[in-house]
């Protein structure tokens, strides 16, 4: 089976990368040493985040649109936090992005994170090195910046794209610094509202590079997704980022950061929390419990 | 020293407690033994969390103030994730509470995530079980809800605060969906803004128990922490909150938290992640550079 997927793979058929993804998700056995076969692709990875509202699926569609139409391939994973709170904001998402759904060159597939508070997916890293095995073009990875996935996603995509919309100008100040240090490019979507202007005069203030610990010019683009305005220069913007990527040592920065999360992972493999829940809650119940010296005593036992 | 410490600790010498935090904090060698022989503190931790520029120092300012005019003793951490974008308002804070820091019933402590993006600080659970070890009544942990702190407030504060400021009504809805998932208790401070009662009115219904996973309700308190309004009602629901906490296995959840984390840490600790990032450099220039391979290689030499 793994050999066939593998072969499926390198053929770039959907089929098979959408099944690959399944045996990864469920941790079907021998996965692990299926990915560790998978060729290298070289794809650069898009993160688009941003705070829930500012129109990221509606961006990433018109983003799908204007790479399709220059005959590229695109993957996108959507990761959706699993909040309670954002659910119906999802499902339409997803509706609205099923134009793609059948097109020979877009392959889209939507992850959850399973309840994970905060978080991308357990299996991110290894699902995106499945679409760049696959060949694809572009791949964008689309999550709504909630949590700690923004700092995931600055950690797993080669071009992190943060998407905000206008607002009163002294809000701009009170952004989530979180996005700010993020962003490789921010786009101001819904631009044609009034405050524009005024925001992104702001915006480009607070990412002059006295205040960040960049020293190159973060571009600020304005879109406006539902009428594809700004596509092309976005489009454009990634583009030249991923050019100026390969000569710069981030790529072992972010290599570093998926192999440091894989590794710990596999570290915590082994501990439940379940069983560690009980057997605290047992213990603690005796005498007087120290959780420092629980702690040390559990890994060396 | 050690010794000293401990003793000092139990005695509530305020000046013990400031040195062992620095020595856990510049992690003293010995500080893990010393860790697993602090005495079991029992005071509860409240979590302050909530966007920049909600008033959250003013706050806790205010909630010093209540809790001291009741003869409690009250010690605070402030954690400050060390971004460039908000340091004028950290310093702008710190100074705003300095009024406590020669009170006798009141100790203020400040830690610097370092650089760390997202997060509280490496050592937060030792510096608050060190706290808790000191004899106070109430512990306040304050933190920006930026990036991942949020999540991992949930997973050390016994009972979480989210305090935000009433924005227009429609905003409600687009308020961090971390935010929501945290809070035990919500405060919307600046509550003498015109738009103040149709945000509580819109937030306690997006707290409805439907939307919501917890069954108990979520109280909403209304404050104006310059004007100390509303301050009793605060210390009110963060004291009946603490007084249920101790009858559910909430507690047991806090500390597998806490355990797992400390776990983490500890088998992470050999991994240097500056040696990582050279070893992955030099092995990736040679060849077709696998991660997943890298890693399994890594793992199982």
């Amino acid at each position: 089976m793994w050999q066939q997927l593998l072969t499926g793979i390198q053929e770039q058929d959907q089929r098979a990368l959408a099944r690959s993804i399944s045996c990864v998700e469920n941790e079907v056995p021998g996965f692990e040493s299926f990915l560790s076969q998978l060729p290298v692709g070289h794809a650069a990875v898009t993160g688009i985040t941003g705070p829930p509202g500012a129109g990221k699926s509606t961006l990433v569609d018109a983003l799908i649109a204007e790479w399709v139409s220059k005959h590229k391939k695109v993957g996108v994973l959507c990761v959706d936090p699993s909040s309670p709170f954002n659910l119906g904001a999802v499902l339409g998402d997803r509706i609205r992005m099923s134009e793609w759904y059948n097109h020979p060159n877009v392959f889209i597939r939507s992850l959850a994170t399973r309840g994970a508070l905060g978080g991308l997916h357990p299996h991110i890293i290894d699902i995106t090195a499945l679409m760049q095995a696959a060949g694809f073009d572009h791949i964008i990875v689309e999550t709504v910046g909630v949590g700690q996935s923004e700092i995931e996603i600055a950690g797993l995509a080669d071009t992190t794209v943060v998407v905000v919309v206008p607002e009163a100008g002294d809000e701009v100040q009170t952004m989530k610094a979180g996005l700010m240090e993020i962003a490789d490019i921010f786009v101001v979507n819904k631009s044609d509202r009034p405050e524009a202007d005024l925001f992104v005069k702001n915006l480009r203030m607070m990412l002059a590079p006295a205040f960040h610990h960049s020293t190159t010019e973060i571009p600020v683009i304005k879109t406006v997704a539902t009428a594809k305005t700004g596509l092309p220069e976005l489009a454009n913007a990634i583009e030249q980022h991923q050019a100026e990527e390969h000569h710069s040592d981030r790529k072992d920065w972010l290599l570093t950061e998926r192999a440091w999360k894989l590794i710990q992972q596999k570290r915590m493999k082994d501990l439940n929390k379940q069983m560690l829940k009980e057997k605290i809650a047992s213990l603690r119940k005796d005498k007087e419990f120290n959780l420092f010296g629980f702690v040390q005593t559990y890994i060396n036992p």
